[in-house]
């Protein structure tokens, strides 16, 4: 951006396309930070940070790891513009003229990422993602990679609880643009909530980027703007025949001639545009009494003009899901049985305020809902609506670091941490637990080796029959190593690594806590711990 | 962006700068509508939506419209590219080619958007914008405006709140950055955080482009990184005078040499640093026990060389902050005293999970808090994620519409409409209530009228003073009509408006809903809703 373009923004608090992400999307304190550190000569000390978060979001037992694509696209162009630093020199007047000179040229060049590729079940303390490099710039990343991976972690763990509570064979799709945070908060929560197990969007753009597929129908105004029957009269023809006039008989034949009108001219004008993509929202008037009704109507039409294959049934996005989904069940398979059609193809979608709660209480009560359609809940995470990832120092110039906090919970583990994910038995696809270990910790298959619970005393001895290292270099030289992945395929690991877990049964049981996942720690990284907190526990 | 570029995206999934708002961020259904009006020959009709939330957010009395800014720019820039028609052609494969070409043409060119400024205060089912134009284009632009001004609005509501309630001569500063949904809604809750009255922000970006005053200091880190006092060997003067030196003599005259050195080590170097601008975080070790403790010891030497016109003090970012604010203070105030330096001037910042609870907390405890850092809470909106703003049909081809429901307050009102604001005295600065009233209403200061509460047969005569239009032209064939305004004097006329409307007494006090502000409609727009309910009453 130009020097004037900025001064224009100044002086009309105009938006502008601004980027994605960039360097000074930063806290302040970061850049006030990396000054104190360059003036003090230190801006060049070997660092190292990592990101993790301290509790499962939701009361769950499980995280998914998001925001990698993000934290690299970030990473690797991470350089500042002359107009930012320019910016900079006005807000800080008091530094040094070569410092800025230095913020220039400053890049990414010798920062190496390491932590779990995007996708994966991940848990409390885990570091997700390993910085090293010159302290300053780990300091200056520090923000803007945890405004890219905590909610987009957030979103995919929400959408993945929804997503298996509802089950094997339904869909859940995301209807969350309207309410998300801005643009890039909505296509964030598109993305991720699709690796996370959701089956498609109604935002176009996120399958116009990344193919994810879309869902549409129409509104509730679609069906109010129709009036009469002259606004269809040209176009209520498929494939030669008159839609409405075949619907009207129906109608009269199945004695619903109380239903509204302008709701069947609506479904008319739609159906004939979209003859194999026909679902209809039928609660502008009433569900029962004229939308379900209205929709049999068109439906028997098309149906007898060979319209079979494509999407068809309804939308219901008001009162009592549930018992609405079986009512337009029953009435869609009695209306097939009298004209001796096979209507079990129907679709039943349902969206308005759907969270985990409805969706446990459709599973108990019984339904027949095939599609849940889910918005303010999954894109707010209204349960939890912020992760919690933090991102601190580990090590630096060798020397391992801890953040003391009165609650051990919040206190961080020091030192170059890896995750190993272990499997106890031959043949296991079930993980038994994690260890964190220390970078150069070597853990072999099949030997024993003690491990302990995070700040107890409480020590285990066991023999992994195999370990995976989850932590691998990601970035080198501030650049991205992984081969490219589409999300679709992402989305197919992430669902089967969920299942290899024990699925629904075990990672979505809040009730039951014994069963949790566990992180040990490696005896090195144990007594790294104690010793670190002995050396710096307040007096 | 080019058809090669959709590719790879959709072969890796990774992101790109992508356009801040365009017309394909939208729900799918809106795409579908659109070519079924344009199939049946409707998408010219002539139409009226209009954007307005049902409920005050937080259980509160009023809500600040904001997004304006945004929404402006993606009207005047709305227009498809080529390759988001080639996608659209791939989604909707049963649509006719002709429909596609008209979609490349289509523009904003033919509509008007009247409605509120941004940062006034608004009630429930006021039309805050309201969208005349053809039918098909109001509905393409339903879901991005409703983006835009959903969460734009809810946060600065929600910074509005908490920044009355922690009144006047003490700030509030956004910290959120790293808890947003992405970059932009980061940028929208620091934008308008600011706007609904907050004092600065921690974010860089913010800052370079809209000018909001940035803050920072230092993060635990820092304290963490320094070990021995080597590190600041050549770092450590001020104005030729050696701070570590001078600091440890005041540490031991103090009684004080109990403290963590690196910590005091890592204070010596950001004070030599920003001299004009040191703010301790002082919970690394222990507040009171050290981090304050090293905070006055390097203090004193700054105070003695003549530092004292700048911003100097502490952060508190654990444990109790009101006692410790209050300890500090004493602390503060003992150290001076003992010194004969008036060091009422000090700062105290908080920050840690701060919320409207806390917030009324530390005002009926009492508390020595300065500045209150807010990041969690207040971007996330905690208390209630989502606005919920509506964009409802309200006319077409000049025939009221309502979108019915079984609960009366989620009926839309009828009819293009205009929002009066109503002082009823001669020099009253405070309005009486607000009016709805059809755009062809004409109302006149000093006139008796007659007006409904909405949804009742309850009726109430009224002689305004004098009538404030709210609804304005704001855009017209497609383009802003109105004057820049820097979000600066923005802000400055909405804290203006909600001192005018009765300020923190009348606006924050929930507990007392009887003076709670009334929105009638007038008689005319009244007998409309009663004659279009008749007329749409399901059967």
């Amino acid at each position: 951006m130009e020097q004037s373009q900025i001064s224009k923004n100044l002086n009309t608090s105009q938006p502008t396309n601004f980027d994605w992400a960039n360097p000074l999307l930063t806290d302040h304190y970061q850049v006030t930070m990396s000054y104190a550190y360059w003036n003090n000569n230190r801006h060049n000390d070997v660092a190292v940070f990592e990101a993790f978060f301290r509790k499962n979001p939701f009361k769950g037992k499980f995280t998914i790891f998001a925001g990698l694509d993000e934290v690299t696209h970030f990473i690797e162009n991470f350089k500042f513009t002359d107009p930012q630093i320019e910016y900079l020199k006005t807000v800080m007047p008091q530094a040094k003229p070569q410092y800025f000179e230095w913020l220039k040229n400053l890049d990414t060049s010798q920062v190496i990422v390491s932590g779990v590729r995007d996708g994966r079940l991940v848990f409390p303390r885990e570091p997700l993602l390993r910085l090293e490099g010159p302290l300053t710039i780990l300091q200056l990343l520090e923000t803007p990679v945890l405004n890219l991976i905590n909610f987009a972690s957030l979103v995919c763990t929400n959408a993945s609880r929804m997503k298996f509570l509802v089950g094997e064979g339904r869909s859940c799709i995301e209807f969350g643009l309207r309410r998300a945070q801005g643009p890039n908060g909505a296509m964030t929560a598109t993305k991720y909530s699709y690796l996370g197990g959701f089956d498609g969007t109604s935002n176009d753009y996120a399958g116009y980027l990344y193919g994810i597929p879309v869902v549409g129908t129409h509104a509730h105004s679609f069906v109010m703007s129709f009036e009469s029957p002259d606004e269809i009269n040209d176009h209520k023809f498929l494939d030669g025949v008159d839609v409405l006039e075949k619907a009207m008989k129906f109608r009269t034949e199945l004695g619903w001639e109380q239903t509204e009108l302008s709701e069947l001219y609506a479904f008319v004008s739609y159906a004939c545009s979209f003859p194999r993509n026909f679902i209809a929202l039928v609660d502008s008037y009433s569900t029962l009494n004229c939308g379900v009704k209205n929709f049999l109507s068109v439906y028997l039409v098309l149906y007898e003009l060979g319209y079979k294959e494509g999407s068809y049934g309804i939308r219901l996005d008001s009162g009592d899901l549930i018992q609405l989904s079986v009512d337009s069940r029953r009435m869609f398979n009695e209306t097939g049985k009298r004209y001796g059609y096979d209507f079990s193809h129907l679709k039943i979608f349902a969206s308005n305020d759907i969270n985990e709660d409805r969706i446990k209480e459709c599973n108990s009560k019984g339904h027949e809902i095939n599609a849940f359609g889910i918005g303010t809940n999954l894109v707010t995470c209204q349960a939890q609506p912020a992760l919690g990832m933090v991102y601190k120092l580990v090590e630096i110039n060798g020397i391992p670091k801890i953040k003391l906090s009165d609650e051990v919970e919040k206190t961080s583990l020091p030192g170059k941490k890896k995750i190993l994910r272990v499997y106890l038995n031959e043949g296991d696809i079930q993980p038994s637990f994690d260890i964190l270990a220390l970078e150069d910790d070597t853990l072999k298959d099949n030997q024993e080796i003690k491990v302990w619970i995070p700040f107890t005393k409480q020590e285990k001895t066991v023999t992994p029959f195999r370990i995976e290292e989850l932590t691998n270099v990601l970035i080198e030289n501030g650049k991205s190593i992984l081969d490219a992945v589409k999300i679709q395929d992402k989305r197919t690991r992430c669902m089967a690594e969920f299942q290899a877990f024990g699925g629904k049964d075990r990672l979505l049981d809040d009730t039951n806590k014994s069963d949790e996942y566990q992180v040990y720690l490696t005896d090195s990284l144990n007594t790294m711990l104690n010793e670190t907190l002995n050396k710096v526990k307040p007096q």
